[in-house]
């Protein structure tokens, strides 16, 4: 196999889609972001990346809490739309049905999967604030349950690829397998 | 849309299916790690959440290096495999090919996509390590290019979920559309 080096701007891998909710001068924001993750099992620890400039970052730092909502497919254009407009310069209060949980974080009815969290830490680098949030709740739709767990197909969530000159929009595609199963068969 | 909430230990979200490399007791040591994202676009800077229990801490504390290494759905059963054995327990220095670039990062041939990192930072959690890296360097392979740029189609990356009860492998689906492009036509 011949391997070669590529530009280290960009990332071409499976990333999830995800839409962060602040408050902005009292109204709700909203803003995508892919470089997310957990980062902790007990308690429930999250991390976002975000771009130093994004409006997103005052509403953060403001109020101590966020969201983390996970859109499916059908969501795809609205999500862009929150990715490619900066609250400084549109109202995005109403793009989404707005619900909130214990804390005063926005989340978005329409996403499947959503969490309120309070901010534990802000790590700065020097493009980007690595947010770290425990959660406080984490929400799904009913109807993306099926014998009472969250059920992925039924999630149809996004995944994003950051790929040079192709930054894209997918769908999870066909199950390979189960995890902590497979691995047993090699030898 | 009505609402539940879910039991916060599991993650049925999109993520992305990463082998972490590093050396123990000089030799190549893999395990898979699905906790990571990018966290800083210049310089290129990483992140991947450990559990602290694994072998894999020791290589990155001892050496200050590690890789990130990401398999393409045929690699599905070693992948599983390297994600359940621990380094403990068996030699897992030759279940891939190695190869090395600068560091000495063992990475993987056999996998589409690969970096080699220097550890910037180690943040704590209660059960996990957060390891923040810098990219020396990203490889990928000759064969998933497209007019010399990264193919998602050809890399046909594994994406991880953590659904209850059903923890599993898929691949990367059909695409939906362009980023910075769908979100125009939303008014």
């Amino acid at each position: 196999m011949s391997k070669i080096k590529l530009d280290q701007r960009f990332s071409p891998y499976q990333m999830p889609s995800v839409i962060i909710g602040t408050t902005i001068d009292d109204k709700p924001n909203f803003m995508l972001c892919t470089w997310a993750s957990r980062v902790n099992r007990t308690p429930p620890i999250w991390m976002v990346s975000i771009n130093r400039k994004h409006l997103t970052m005052n509403g953060i730092r403001d109020n101590g809490i966020f969201s983390m909502n996970f859109p499916s497919a059908d969501l795809v254009e609205m999500t862009d739309y929150v990715g490619i407009t900066s609250g400084r310069d549109a109202d995005k209060s109403s793009v989404f049905k707005v619900f909130y949980g214990e804390t005063k974080a926005p989340m978005i009815e329409e996403c499947v999967l959503n969490m309120e969290l309070e901010v534990e830490e802000i790590i700065e680098r020097p493009d980007h604030f690595i947010i770290l949030g425990r959660s406080v709740n984490t929400y799904a739709d009913q109807q993306i349950m099926t014998d009472n767990k969250p059920d992925i197909r039924k999630m149809n969530q996004i995944v994003y690829t950051g790929a040079e000159g192709q930054p894209s929009y997918w769908v999870v595609g066909e199950k390979i397998g189960d995890a902590f199963s497979l691995g047993k068969k090699f030898k």
